[in-house]
């Protein structure tokens, strides 16, 4: 298959799916949802990923149906469906299928999606362009909830400003990005917005912080401002399908560009591990 | 038909609709939505439903395919359909279908989708009991949008605490309700938040407010704290499918009742102009 959409037990192209109409996703976007990237049949960073899965439901009182194995077992077995050696992995749990009421039950069973495309240039971004946006999400960012439309306007508005990413603050208290995590490099440090409930806490983002304590080099989990983003060393932009990439504008402006050295060493890292999990 | 499921042209009873997994509306919440009740083949307040429909589209730079005249001729053959003189029309445009990126392309075409279900009980409440909590919601609430976690989540923490709604506040000011509007009666006054980024604009919300003025009954548009709540004379809630109930109950604590005659008052109107409207 060139594409694969899996609806609890059912799959096919992802065109020819369709889902029951009665979905609670469908009308609330009440679910969560997890995308990974993976290359030669390996989900990079699987255990993370299902961590932050079951944590997300959990905040939400989503009930899912399957075990942590029996979850990895189906995602492992529909990966192999699908032709390619570098795919990108999507699952999404929705609470349940129903009758529209805001009120759920609390024993319903949740629905499992997937979607598997194949990776379109994952990680080939070089210093990219960003702007800055007010944050006006709720402010449960820590939860990788589908109620995405601020994410939409945001990468939305970025994208016809030649921008890869938004740069989310809340009172110039820098957060996040639309779909990313942000940090920046000073005088050799890496310092990062702390995994509060203002941001999701980012799996390349906590690949990342790995990292810097392995090679020493030293991080500081606090928050930073925009002014100090302005005069970082370099601006750090992290996610799953972007690994991580240096930016080198903001609102126009040139940013970063001042440690290329320490940026390379944490990319080449960072891409090792890819290499060497997923070979 | 018992209900009706529409997509994009297609319908049946909901339980029979499927629609495609591409549909924006899946994996992002991105689309907007209204709900109206009917009595008799009619739809009430229809006017002030298309208008908000059509203007929290346009806020989110959704293309909606069908004119004015052309969604109120579908939605007026489609409540033909289903039995029963009492019925909750619910209607959502999503963006339109492709594979999952956030960015989305500006001539995307929205997809019109139409669930209609029996009435059951609309207008039935009698003083209600509410709790309070947090608003933690995006503040562009002004936008009818499907991305109604937080509505989801304080809705079902009200049922599970035996209330009716959550009362929502930030700082102390109350904004609205998870799924109603919220206003007070004060010496006489109707006292309701402004219609800014953090309430929906209600259409009972409006009715409310214009039969105050017919009924010379003064209206307020400030906002209120949640101590004004607690000592107002009366605590009323409004929704399309509660039209206006007191409350008699919050966070456990005896409310209102000081105000009976103008509450009931407004009550009859609204009833009166319901009947007179859907005759």
């Amino acid at each position: 298959m060139k594409t694969l959409g899996y609806y609890n037990g059912k799959y096919d192209e992802i065109e020819n799916m369709y889902i029951p109409m009665n979905d609670r996703g469908c009308y609330f976007g009440d679910g969560i949802y997890e995308v990974a990237v993976c290359k030669n049949g390996k989900i990079f960073a699987l255990e993370d990923h299902l961590d932050r899965c079951f944590s997300s439901a959990e905040k939400l009182r989503i009930n899912i149906p399957q075990t942590r194995n029996e979850l990895t077992s189906i995602l492992k077995e529909m990966v192999t469906k699908v032709e390619g050696s570098e795919l990108i992995l999507y699952w999404q749990y929705t609470r349940g299928t129903a009758k529209r009421s805001h009120v759920f039950p609390s024993d319903m069973k949740a629905n499992l999606w997937i979607y598997i495309n194949p990776a379109s240039g994952a990680g080939i971004l070089r210093d990219i362009r960003l702007m800055t946006c007010e944050d006006i999400r709720f402010t449960r960012c820590d939860i990788k909830t589908i109620n995405l439309i601020p994410a939409v306007m945001y990468s939305t508005e970025a994208a016809e400003n030649d921008c890869t990413e938004a740069v989310l603050h809340r009172n110039g208290r820098v957060t996040e990005c639309a779909h990313s995590n942000i940090h920046i490099l000073k005088d050799g440090v890496l310092i990062t917005p702390p995994a509060d409930n203002f941001i999701l806490p980012g799996v390349t983002r906590k690949r990342l912080i790995d990292l810097c304590r392995r090679l020493g080099v030293p991080v500081s989990e606090q928050p930073f401002t925009l002014n100090d983003m302005m005069n970082a060393d370099e601006v750090l932009v992290t996610s799953t399908t972007k690994f991580v990439v240096a930016a080198k504008e903001i609102d126009n402006k040139p940013v970063g560009g001042k440690d290329r050295a320490l940026y390379e060493k944490l990319k080449g890292a960072l891409y090792a591990e890819y290499e060497e999990e997923t070979k």
